[in-house]
């Protein structure tokens, strides 16, 4: 077997069916499946498919409700406050956002939270709902702790990303879309298995030392982007989406991969403002797009070819990989295939 | 002359004064002296009184109108433009962040964009104006071109600050303040003064290549905080502030300082969000406590002997202030002396 190179329709429609035979509605799986494609398509690769063997080992185990019933807790003109019912983050996120936008389109502003809740995939996916329809879209999530407070050894913190899409004209719309850590768990482990040096500033050892050897940095923590700065942010993150729903935060934030003993009940937040209260939604556009085209027709630093505007590299990939494919890698596809098989679907992901 | 030592309240006074001679209404000139002596106290001395005689230089030049009136361009239930009429931007920024307390409070959140503005002060004072009414605050400007968009040399960004305030319980509030720069201007002009180098990472220098040396960073520019993330956020920053509410954006935002020949026309945007329809502020708060006692409580990394929350060291520092007074650099005292001689005020600072 080799790295398979999938038409994301099929991939869509393959995945879909895994989490329908896990217990998941139509509906339901038809949400995931949208998240995790939409996210491979960005060269998200890391949160995409190759995420479904730990989410379908979360369900069988019982650590995450298939069968979810979303509830209103509390709602308002423009709140509402959503409990995921210990379903998979992507259900209670999507209609969360779903309604922010409503709730901004009647009033010009939204916010809602989740508790309750699971891993939801990238944030991206959801403040991006948001300016796909002319509005300012943010999404915040806490995560498990894998981070300290600036001046802290202690995990007590997770990377806790936020995402804020914005609509632009001609142009394609900025994303931010940031975890509040320096760099991602992730390039730490890639830097291990290469022998290589981590940067100084990523990480501190178990004793609480700064440290440029990536196993120790594995057994520490990661650090905040730019110290009190990310520190501040993963804070905020942390106060709206687990604080202020009423879900675990800071250290007893649940872990996808670590904690198979119980649920994560980790918290999201969701925002939409409306442009339109503002200023007329063309004239804004044309705004954007004047920013942008001063921005990328600038003078570059030295050592830079080109200047990205935040969101456009996952744009780009985007429209590339809706042509050619979304290449999964050889090791994911044995995990699916086998997923499918103990599932009993017929479908296979091969050349 | 040496450094003065001033009571609180006599300051106020003293900087009320001066407004009013210098045009302001009774209400306008004490909204300015608010902001101004609560920034001093904070300890964020460079944006306090110290801003009084270039404020004042502008005023006379007829860079900034000191009798505005400031007219509601566009209103809704959630949300509202301000137009500053170039008065001082403390003026517009204040009667902004009261709408937006007004209508979290009556329909759950709100969110008001000020246009035609000039340098407001420090983006905290508006923030808290909120977390102090149990609502979640928070204040973004955009500001004078001195940074570069990641992987740019030219200076299209300014250092567009952000505040985010969250009220606690026993515990003093939260404050985030900080500008998406990695460091402040003022930071690189005093390792210029003492003739050290500065860190990687802070600045490039006119050719846009990276510098440790301060005075070719003083004629280059400064870097985003985390580089795509700063970079991100500081675009962000400047969209809600400027590109939203009509405002100058990018390289044209006019400089305090060194456009002598326009008003700036900046752009601020304030929201705030009702926590009551979340959670009980009660509960909110007890957790909010919680969290900060985790945070405090925990192991320190090496080289730390404490960890503060953000906005603790400046609230440590407004107590301490409150009592023992606000000490005003010697040349700020013979410049806000000689303003007070030329506009025919009797009172001086002195010890």
């Amino acid at each position: 077997l080799a790295d398979v190179i999938c038409e994301p329709g099929e991939l869509k429609r393959f995945s879909r069916e895994i989490f329908r035979k896990l217990g998941l509605s139509d509906e339901y799986a038809e949400i995931v499946g949208e998240v995790l494609i939409a996210t491979d398509l960005r060269g998200i690769s890391s949160h995409g498919v190759a995420r479904i063997p730990i989410y379908a080992k979360r369900i069988k185990m019982g650590l995450i409700n298939p069968k979810p019933k979303v509830k209103t807790l509390k709602k308002n003109t423009t709140s509402a406050l959503l409990d995921a019912d210990n379903g998979m983050g992507q259900i209670a996120s999507y209609q969360a956002m779903e309604l922010c936008i409503k709730k901004a389109k009647e009033h010009g502003m939204g916010s809602v939270g989740v508790t309750n809740s699971n891993h939801f995939g990238i944030n991206a996916f959801y403040s991006m709902m948001a300016s796909k329809e002319n509005l300012i879209g943010m999404a915040f999530t806490n995560a498990s702790p894998l981070m300290v407070p600036f001046g802290g050894s202690d995990k007590l913190l997770g990377s806790n990303p936020l995402s804020i899409a914005i609509p632009a004209g001609n142009e394609p719309d900025l994303v931010v879309d940031m975890a509040t850590s320096v760099t991602a768990r992730g390039k730490i482990e890639i830097a291990a298995r290469k022998g290589e040096k981590i940067p100084e500033g990523w990480a501190l050892d178990s004793e609480g030392k700064a440290t440029v050897d990536p196993h120790k940095a594995l057994s520490g923590a990661l650090l905040p982007v730019g110290g009190p700065k990310g520190y501040g942010l993963a804070i905020f993150v942390d106060i709206v989406s687990g604080i202020m729903t009423g879900s675990n935060f800071g250290k007893d934030c649940g872990s996808l991969f670590g904690d198979m003993e119980r649920p994560q009940n980790i918290g999201h937040f969701f925002m939409a403002i409306n442009i339109e209260n503002f200023m007329e939604i063309k004239e804004f556009k044309d705004r954007m797009d004047c920013m942008i085209q001063n921005i990328k027709n600038s003078k570059k630093a030295v050592g830079f070819e080109r200047i990205y505007m935040p969101g456009e590299i996952e744009y780009d990939k985007n429209m590339e990989l809706l042509e050619k494919g979304i290449m999964v890698n050889e090791k994911v596809v044995n995990q699916l295939n086998e997923l499918a098989e103990n599932l009993g679907i017929r479908d296979r992901l091969s050349n």
